[in-house]
């Protein structure tokens, strides 16, 4: 084990309305095992869609997908590639931004995020950036061309991750977070 | 991507006793999103224990261990490892025996297994061999010394997998069962 892997909790976002992609900031928010409390990704499960296609379309599975996490550092890399002042955490859809854990879209499915508050969030793997998260930047900038489909390659590696509640909690912005890696498996056929 | 992966499905097993390792034969298991209907690790929640150290004791946690997986390859391999006949998928509590999938227990987190009618599992990790499955072999081999203490090198990478049922389905002896190995993902700090 090398230094233990950490960071913190800039803001916390709740997103209440079913067809919007945008959050909003909250002094705290409260995960259960469906997610975040009042978030319209919470729930056991979830219907599959075009991002599990293994599955039929529609099929009801269990909901990995609960929470999404965007990292401070990589929106700022992911505006800088835009070429526009900001891009805020709210517009992306996130539940959680945080800063200082390096390069926080790379981390392991099976990672797990520890908060002071009992709150513990398993990963499940990269938030893979889309046109739709795309289209929720250009209103804020309607003067710039193009950018829903800049926005895949900009956010290649940086969108953020997804995961579910794995312990119940609360999580409030200046919270420290714990990061703890999965042990490293390389499958290899014999 | 290579050839896929594929295995079949020796046998189900449920263990309906609360206190006891054993699992027993039958023709077919139904999962639901809690885990095989009527067996003991069945549940959403889970009681953090030992195998769960970042947890407190006892603070109830997301069930990812509700399954529980052999193969008859490895069985023979510890079979062969402790000088004894065989060891049975039931001794050590498992609730599905595949065979075809090479080292069963070194495929990654995030693996998915696919059945035929619909149940979808996905791997948590290894099941690291303890003492407990060891002293559930000993009462067949009475005349055999040590075996629960020699079990755990025996079982080393051999022991199968535990995960959590993603899909709902059925699950019979005899069905092909297809693997999905999750992406590869590197971490490494900057």
């Amino acid at each position: 084990m090398s230094a233990p892997l950490t960071g913190h909790t800039v803001r916390v976002l709740v997103g209440a309305e079913p067809k919007r992609v945008l959050t909003r900031e909250v002094p705290e928010v409260r995960v259960s095992l469906e997610g975040v409390v009042g978030d319209r990704h919470a729930g056991l499960t979830r219907k599959a869609d075009v991002r599990t296609p293994w599955f039929p379309r529609g099929a009801l599975v269990r909901n990995s997908r609960q929470v999404s996490l965007v990292s401070t550092e990589e929106l700022a890399l992911i505006a800088s590639a835009l070429e526009v002042l900001r891009v805020q955490a709210s517009w992306l859809g996130a539940n959680l931004e945080l800063s200082g854990v390096p390069r926080l879209t790379r981390l392991p499915p099976g990672t797990r995020l520890f908060f002071p508050e009992d709150a513990v969030l398993m990963m499940e793997g990269e938030n893979t950036p889309c046109r739709k998260a795309g289209r929720a930047v250009e209103p804020f900038y309607p003067e710039r061309q193009a950018l829903a489909s800049r926005f895949v390659k900009a956010a290649h590696q940086r969108r953020g991750l997804v995961g579910w509640v794995e312990r119940p909690g609360l999580i409030r912005p200046g919270d420290a977070v714990r990061v703890l890696l999965p042990p490293p498996v390389t499958y290899s056929l014999p």
